[in-house]
Parts: structure tokens; C-alpha cells; sequence
């Protein structure tokens, strides 16, 4: 963890400064998607030079047995680069903060991200197996899930957003105006959209194509890291689908817990149930 | 059905009128239980001198590969004949009417009723395999279950009982202030409980007490008919387990499908769901 905590940021020696896509655990690749064509202007066939995850290093990713290192294949490019991590804000390596990288969160109501992360757990053979749902939800709430606690997550990066570069999303803006969301992205970027590179992004990064798109929709990567057949890796992408896995009294304890937990912070204002 | 139909229901030819207890299917054992012991005066030895199903033939019942017949039992019992029944009203042989019998009739809220019911189907291998929760629930809601739509069920008997001699009895009442409902039961039997025997009573109709008592909870049933390792035939007798099996989505669902069902009938204001 030293080593990864002392991971060097490069501050803009180009133009365009690095920027690292950290996200509440949904949406990411959905992000990261909008970002490498923002970046590019569009060019769609740029953005398939590779997979998603060797166009941005996860950077505290790593399988010793296949020699994956995220953190090797980030120290390996030269800057603009475009990172992800999952990291809660607490445990960013400090570098992004002094070279003030731009980063950006995406947070998604708990609810609908505890049952998306539920399936990403079942199908990524990398990660624990999550039980039955009901096991899976007791995780969740209790905070024992990888990356830790949702509320300490989404709060503390919302704490951070006012003090750093932090462009903070919701996952449900993102679905109800694709379009504002693209634009505010391109504006933190840095970059002016115009109507036609706008909607090339917004159809290039519709969930109907980057499902079948095999450079975005992890395909690429083998059977045995994640089985596709158990669940895809861009299953919905619908809001509300918490409604037909929480039972109601699952989702009593929920809201009390979550009212107990969310009592601290402004952010509760930004998720609706119904 | 003809032949059922004819069914010969022989008045009051003993002091106490044969009585029929009908059920929206839940809390049937236990009326019965409770209904013997006032009868017998609170002779616990008496009641447990066969099990509830020989003691009230359920007329409908009939396996043939086993020779069973509830309607046979029936018609070789003298008066005064306790017997049961699932029937809708609508389908109730006509001389009980006409014989002016007493009936007590118990509902129980939609939601328990389901689950209860479905775990009933789990377990008791002479009805249909209930399929999984979700199935089950899409079955209930479209009244495709052994004896009919829960909704005709209790609305029929609602109806029916300001112009017969039937007591509507709620199971949740029962549970509240189960002291009350078997005064009203001895009442409407025409029996007096001073406070010794309604002691008695209570004790041995309480959950606990008929969940160890092999002649109320259908152990006397060989396995291949009842499997109670899969679910107890006495399970939980609790309020609002429902929430455990209902989902968000379900719930919303039943309760619009509720509204538009139960439009038509003030017995809507008996069942309350929080």
C-alpha cells in the first residue's frame, strides 16, 4: 500500500491535464467511455484501439498470477493520462491532490447500486463470491463489500469535491439527460462539443451500442475472470431495478439505515426511491 | 359435483347445531382446535382423541388411490357434525343454507395469506407444486390456486354473511386479543366460558402449544403426503412475514391490484398492511 500510495501523478505537461475517473462502483466504464471520446473529438475508431481497460489503468488492480499490475501499466504511459479507480477518497494516493488532477465521481443511488454490484460480484471470477442475494445485502450494509462502506464512499468523496478538481455526477442524471451530462463533462475537460460531435458521443455511448461494442463491453476479457453467461458485464442499466430484489422488508431496514447514515450530509438530496 | 352438491347438511337435531367452519384458507386448524375445545368443554384429553382432520371432515377433500373422502367421513358422523371447508361461498352445497348452519368463517390479510399458502403448497405433495416464489405470486395474483381467487373468496363469504348464520372472524384479530375471539367464537356457538375454561383454552390453542401437539399439526400425515421438513404444516403464525418474501416491485404491483379489487367492499377497511 506504500508503494501504491506513492504512486506519482504527472501534472498537465500537456495540454490537457490527467484526469482520474473514480466512480461510487457503477457507471464507470459508461464514463470512461464519454471521456476517451470527448478526448479524441469523436473518433470513434480511435476509441476502439483497445479495451477499456488498457485505455485507462485501474490503478489499484492487480492479479499477481496473470501479471496484471494497473499501477505498472499507468507508471508505463506518458501524460494525458486517463485513469480509473475505485478507490473511497481517503485512500487516493496523494500525488492526484498535489499535481491538482481533475478527477470524476460518479455516485448512484445505494439502492440500484447494491443490486448492480450484487451481479458484478456473481459474474467477476476476481472478486468474492457475493451469496445469495440476501447474504449479499447483509455485506452491503454492513459495509463489508470491496472498496468499502457506500455511504463512506459517496460522502467522502462529496466532502472532497468543494476543497479539489472534482466534477461529482449522479448515475441517474446521467440516464435522465445524457446530453447536459456529456456537455458538463466536455466543460471540466476542457473541450467544446458542438451539436454534431455531441450527438455522435451520445449514440456512441447509448446503452443499446456500448453493449455490443467488444472494446467497451469487456468481452475481451476471458471466461474464466468474468463469466458473461452468469450475468454481462452491462446488464440494465435501468433505474428502480432495486425494486424487484429488495423485498419490502429489506428495504424498511434499508431506509432506516440509510437515514441514520445520510444525516450528516446534503448529498441525501440527490437520491429518490420512487 | 352434483353428487357434492347434494350434500345432505342434517340441522339441529342435538342441542348444538352442526357448525361448518370455512376458511380463506389460513387459520382453519386452529379454529377447529378452538372449536372442539368449547364444544367438549375444555377437555384437552378429548380433543387430542384423533387428529383434526378425522375430527372435522373436510367435505371436499378426496384422494381416491387412498380411499379418502371428506364426504364420506361426513355422512357416517352423527349430529352435532364439526366439518370444514375451503369452499367459496358460491360453491357451497345449498342445504347448509337451507338447514340454517352455523359457519364461522376466518380471513387473513392477501399478503400473509400468500406466503403462507405458497409454503403450504411447498409442502403438502397432494396439491400442485407451488414453483418458485415469483411464479407463485404471479398464480395468486391471477387467482389461478386451489380454491379460487383469495379476492371472490372473502368478498363471497363477506357478502353472504349478513344473510346466513356465518361469523366472519379476521386472523389478525385472533392474534391481537385471541381472549376476545373465542368469547365471541362460544358465544356464537352457544356455549358460556367462565374465565378457568377460556384459560384453558387460550393455552391450548396457543402457537407454541398446537405446534407440539401431534393431534392439531398433521404429523399423523405420512410424509409422502405432508413433507414437513420442507415446511413445517404449522409454521409461523406471525403478522407480516410477507415483507420477507414481497419485493418492492410486488408489492406495488398487489397493492394497485388490491385498490381495484377490493373497490367494491367495506371489507377492505379490515386489513392493514404496515
Amino acid at each position: 500500500m506504500d508503494y501504491f500510495r506513492g504512486f506519482l501523478a504527472s501534472s498537465g505537461e500537456l495540454k490537457i491535464q490527467m484526469r482520474l475517473v473514480s466512480m461510487s462502483l457503477q457507471g464507470t466504464t459508461w464514463i470512461q467511455e464519454i471521456v476517451d471520446l470527448i478526448q479524441n473529438g469523436g473518433d470513434v475508431k480511435q476509441s476502439q484501439r483497445a479495451p477499456t481497460h488498457e485505455r485507462f489503468p485501474f490503478i489499484e488492480w492487480t492479479i499477481p498470477s496473470r501479471g496484471l499490475s494497473g499501477l505498472k501499466q499507468a507508471n508505463a504511459m506518458t501524460s494525458p493520462r486517463m485513469l480509473k479507480t475505485h478507490l473511497p477518497f481517503h485512500l487516493l494516493p496523494p500525488s492526484f491532490l498535489e499535481k491538482n488532477c481533475k478527477m470524476i465521481y460518479v455516485a448512484r443511488n445505494p439502492k440500484d447500486s447494491m443490486v448492480s454490484y450484487y451481479h458484478f460480484h456473481r459474474m467477476n471470477r476476481n472478486l468474492p463470491a457475493p451469496g445469495s442475494w440476501e447474504e449479499y445485502f447483509e455485506s452491503f450494509q454492513a459495509g463489508k463489500v470491496c472498496w468499502g462502506s457506500w455511504y463512506d464512499h459517496v460522502k467522502g468523496w462529496w466532502q472532497a469535491k468543494d476543497q479539489h478538481r472534482i466534477l461529482y455526477l449522479f448515475y441517474e442524471d446521467m440516464k435522465e439527460n445524457p446530453k447536459h451530462e456529456i456537455q458538463k463533462l466536455a466543460e471540466f475537460i476542457g473541450k467544446s462539443l458542438d451539436d454534431k460531435l455531441l450527438d455522435i458521443i451520445l449514440y456512441h455511448t447509448s446503452f443499446s451500442i456500448m453493449k455490443q461494442n467488444p472494446m467497451a463491453n469487456y468481452t475481451s476479457v476471458a471466461n474464466e475472470h468474468m463469466n458473461q453467461s452468469i450475468s454481462p458485464f452491462i446488464r440494465k442499466g435501468v433505474i428502480g431495478d432495486w425494486k424487484n430484489y429488495f423485498t419490502v422488508a429489506q428495504n424498511e431496514r434499508f431506509d432506516d439505515d440509510y437515514r441514520k447514515n445520510m444525516a450528516d450530509t446534503t448529498l441525501t438530496l440527490h437520491f429518490r426511491f420512487s
